[in-house]
């Protein structure tokens, strides 16, 4: 797990914390990129779950792309990135969940192809954060429309003091968050992680 | 350019075309990605621009930054991915170009972070489509604010029968498509491709 260690490095040298429990890490996991780091990190994630025998990545636009799209390459499986959409005229040729989002304080749709994921599907969900889990929770209600199977879901950047993780391991997910941010303060600019 | 003919014959087989010139490819590019052409299709233009000394690799989200990643993992050098917004409050803190959607039928700003784009940038612009060049047009300005040099554009499906890309040659971009699309029959559903 030294990838894990060089993550939690990084964001307490380049992470920046904000008011209302805010970490900003676009300096190089979602806005620019460190491509070495992800490749590091794609690599822990194809180990952690290489023997589930997977069958897709699946992620949702737009940062989760970039960390998905190194692990569906090594895992030698297709990705699948789901799409934002407005709740009009979907279509029926696709599933959709409704997603609630905090940051932008507004309720969306999360929509896949049908033709996309079936049945057969083994499916490894990949993201680069999670907090509440609404955006992970809407991609879970894709898989399940489709009838796929979860075999696991790996995030690089976990805050573990909001309640997304605690609720998706509770309901059995095999989640692995390589960090997993227990504290910020954003007087001081403390991040303290949990240990693992 | 054996991988141009794999992505020809791959949009033949799986691409569908729809009235108003629409080429879906989403079975295998913007929405399911085959890692495999994907890789095939990185490592083509890491030898298109490998003499080019590329800093930084720049694309748009949401389906750009599929391609985008793995050529700036070949590169060695950070991906920055712009993002969309709308044109609010957008702080002063970053760069911001207008870009009109005609698929949405709507104008929005693309926005990048002014600590992620410099004078000393040499950037390789990547994206999956290039039609009327839109898009591509937001971020070269993004790039001009930043008094970065663009040294190179790489497509993986450009459309020849719209105006973006001789638009770009005209205008002395190093543009290499991958595989450019000069016919559309929604009627027989017939592509043509330009030949190279």
């Amino acid at each position: 797990m030294a990838v894990v260690r060089k993550l939690e490095e990084r964001i307490l040298k380049d992470g920046r914390v904000y008011p209302g429990n805010v970490l900003k890490i676009d300096t190089f996991l979602n806005h620019q990129v460190d491509t070495q780091l992800l490749g590091d990190m794609a690599e822990e994630f194809c180990e952690l779950f290489c023997n589930c025998d997977i069958t897709k990545v699946f992620t949702i636009e737009a940062s989760g792309i970039a960390i998905a799209t190194p692990v569906a390459q090594l895992l030698r499986v297709p990705l699948v990135f789901a799409k934002k959409a407005q709740s009009i005229n979907l279509g029926d040729d696709l599933y959709a969940t409704p997603v609630k989002s905090y940051t932008h304080k507004r309720t969306y749709d999360v929509i896949v192809a049908k033709y996309v994921l079936n049945a057969d599907d083994r499916v490894l969900i990949i993201d680069d954060f999670l907090a509440n889990g609404c955006a992970l929770n809407g991609l879970l209600g894709l898989v399940e429309k489709a009838d796929a199977t979860v075999e696991g879901i790996g995030i690089a950047v976990e805050k573990g003091f909001q309640p997304g993780g605690a609720e998706l391991r509770k309901r059995g997910y095999n989640l692995k968050s390589l960090a997993i941010v227990e504290e910020l303060n954003e007087d001081n600019g403390m991040i303290r992680f949990r240990k693992q």
